[in-house]
């Protein structure tokens, strides 16, 4: 697979179906960028019949530290149960990669393997730091131009601070995902130290509008009334839970606003692959069963 | 979990049951030696109800530079399976890890993380190398005594080199193993370069009896005629086949030495994980079937 918008890098068979990396030169990031696509083999045979068959998708967004191929490396259970499905999944990169800006690798919880998916608006980062628009548009715009997705089926999850970002694209573009869930979200980035951090340097300290432009509580608010589906898994043993993630706020901005949030508490699991891949499957078929209404 | 004879180091719940990870003082090794287990939830049920009941359990050996916990980060599809079948799963490391033998870290094809779950004959290797002896016997007492594995119900397979344990030990001890499978495993270890490279260290270049004690060809001959079950998956697009594994001698001596060796040719698919991934649910279920008659 192969055109000027992109090029395919690897490629890896497993349940019959295909899962493979990308590079694309993306504008919001102003450089090169990976994503990972795993294809069913049900969109793969369906794709050779009839190659203009659109497909439902999910995306999935991965959090602080990780990569586009990470879930493939440490969830094929999720694949597996795509392929069953044939449901095709989606994998961003979580940051820019060679944007070269003075201490975006100084921490792990900031800059590199770490840029929130939100459009920045302060230097040094706004030039680079745009995994909102990556994500949402020109990404979503290659995959249904280039990979037949369905521009009407698709669907977003995510993991930590890849959950915040699922919360956060969902609530910002109802019209545009059909569903969404997330494994132990960051659901109060304005709240969290996390947020906090990668805010006050993204948009700066006095900008808490732009701020709350991303915060999963904050987006509960302003779409009042809606309500929203979301579905939630959180462990209990969770190292970052609750000062990080600050569960009981979105729990609490559902109540307030009219929202059918599920917020599943699993005693017992942590915050990494163990816990998702436990949950992944019934996830899934939350996804598949709302985009095949 | 702890005694005299292991200490528990990590645990993550999975599945609703856990897998943990040991280490032990191995006198075989003569040093500490890592291990994991996964306990599905029926056996944490059933042994809080009745702490003298045994269990079923499959040993799983890792290839070349893998380590005792990869399986578990990388394939919870297999602990998901386990998990459904009550199945205990058993992970030995590959390798003795402080032994500081000169030489143990040059390649990854020997020594560090590429045991070949042999026991050396030759200095300076025959001190600590002997991982045959760590699986099959102190590693194996361990986990009767102190985890209820039931003597008579278990089986082994592996991957690559792993395989080319699970094969080896499955045929050097037939009243031990119920059954045996291995996925893409190096089958005629006097004949393949990882295997020639490793026995000339690990036995002596002239020791050719020594080497044929382990190699999976020459034990299907000293079986002849005992009609063994066992199962073999291998992808065409692996790319140390055929060389390093040989699959087709192993074939040929299951022929000519009346057994049952199912190889299945697996088209596309490659050495690692997705593979492993694609094929371990059918493993399972064969180990499982075997161990309930």
């Amino acid at each position: 697979m192969e055109s000027s918008d992109y090029k395919e890098e690897e490629s890896f068979k497993m349940f019959e179906g295909y899962f493979k990396t990308f590079t694309m030169q993306s504008e919001a990031i102003g450089g090169k960028m990976k994503f990972g696509i795993y294809f069913p083999p049900s969109v793969v045979k369906d794709h050779e019949e009839d190659p203009s068959k659109k497909f439902k998708a999910l995306w999935y967004l991965h959090g602080l530290t990780c990569f586009e191929s990470l879930f493939f490396q440490k969830c094929p259970l999720g694949l597996k149960k795509a392929a069953d499905l044939g449901l095709m999944m989606i994998f961003p990169d979580t940051s820019p990669r060679d944007a070269g800006i003075e201490g975006e690798t100084d921490h792990w919880s900031f800059g590199v393997g770490a840029g929130y998916y939100v459009d920045a608006t302060q230097e040094p980062w706004a030039k680079n730091y745009n995994m909102y628009s990556h994500v949402t548009k020109e990404l979503r715009d290659l995959v249904e131009k280039h990979f037949n997705v369905d521009p009407a089926k698709q669907s977003i999850c995510g993991h930590s601070v890849g959950g915040h970002g699922s919360l956060v694209i969902f609530q910002k573009n109802l019209d545009r995902y059909v569903s969404c869930s997330a494994f132990a979200p960051m659901t109060n980035s304005i709240n969290s130290g996390w947020g906090k951090n990668a805010f006050e340097k993204l948009f700066g300290e006095d900008n808490l509008d732009q701020w709350k432009e991303y915060d999963a509580c904050e987006l509960a608010a302003v779409n009042k009334g809606k309500n929203l589906d979301i579905l939630v898994d959180q462990g209990d043993k969770d190292c970052f839970y609750p000062d990080y993630l600050l569960t009981e706020n979105f729990k609490k901005a559902g109540e307030e606003n009219g929202h059918n949030f599920s917020i599943n508490m699993r005693e017992g699991y942590d915050h990494g692959f163990p816990f998702i891949n436990t949950f992944i499957e019934s996830h899934l078929e939350y996804h598949d069963k709302k985009l095949s209404q």
